[in-house]
């Protein structure tokens, strides 16, 4: 059994949102599993020296226009949410928590937050809200709640940042295949053909 | 007769070098023609307030890595040049003066240069490597140096330069399409479905 393909992503990102629409699929297609890493940007950039694309003069126009654009390549609901970029500590903590117990549910409920900031528009940062997206999929609210405020949970989101920085993660969404990374959904095409020979 | 697609780039630009090998074809498929840009990422980095990709913790080294992986995606000879970046003005003004007397040659100078600078690996910088590799073409190595020193070239490229700022380049490559804007080598394939679909 080899390794899974890692996924890093944040949740207030929209490149990230329409590479997870995909990455599960890409990788059945080669019978690899995808391992789900949602970290946050903020610490990303704060190593790297980068600044959200869309507070940048020029690729700031640019990239509001790209992201619409590309979620309708990707043949993706999406509008841009009215609050932008948004906190999504309660968002991973949430899925880093689901992820022990019931993987699958875990993934689901990401693919659910997802949906409602970027295809429903909807503000994801509040535990209340990720709470109550988790109760409709059938996760307890009152372990959640407390989950969310569990010094254990907050820790293991700040490691999985602290290991992402370590593997060279630059941006999100960022994709490791077996050591190799691809950062950008418009890298998608690569990791399917990388998965698919093994390199070029 | 539609207008040209507009290719801007940066004779310094690894991912600006991989696109001018395909944006040609691409255009072709469809009937049409496209005018070739050169610019100075410096000045465009200077309105956007970003730093070359090399230069940024993260990003600089996964950078380095694309470039080489893009280039045999692309199947496109590469080295990493040992002088990166360098001064383009001379390049840039070359094509421009070329341009204006034989576009066609113009375009196989700036292919010629992009060849050395990537394929080769050497500087062409200076403006006496650009008209030694003018006059391998049949271009007037006189004519040309002259051309180099002229104020009224020199205008010329500030001019373009200014005007791709007003158009909203933001990297290299950048290509318009119809004033639709794809900004990267990797937006290569939306070209393409651009021209053929009409947008989407």
């Amino acid at each position: 059994m080899k390794n899974p393909i890692l996924f890093y992503f944040d949740f207030s990102s929209p490149y990230g949102y329409l590479a997870s629409l995909r990455i599960d699929a890409i990788a059945a297609q080669h019978g690899r599993e995808v391992a789900w890493k949602p970290i946050l940007l903020g610490a990303i950039f704060k190593a790297s020296g980068n600044t959200l694309l869309v507070q940048q003069p020029l690729k700031g126009k640019y990239s509001m226009h790209d992201f619409a654009r590309s979620a309708r390549w990707f043949k993706a609901p999406y509008q841009m949410p009215s609050v932008f970029p948004i906190a999504t500590q309660n968002a991973a903590r949430a899925f880093y928590w689901l992820n022990d117990s019931d993987p699958a549910l875990a993934k689901v409920l990401a693919q659910r937050l997802f949906a409602v900031y970027f295809a429903e528009g909807r503000d994801i940062s509040s535990a209340e809200t990720v709470i109550a997206e988790g109760k409709k999929l059938g996760v307890d609210p009152d372990k959640l709640a407390a989950a969310l405020a569990d010094q254990a949970i907050k820790d293991r989101l700040r490691v999985e940042v602290e290991k992402a920085l370590e593997l060279g993660v630059c941006g999100s969404p960022y994709t490791i295949v077996d050591g190799e990374p691809f950062w950008g959904a418009d890298r998608l095409d690569q990791v399917d053909a990388w998965l698919k020979i093994g390199g070029w």
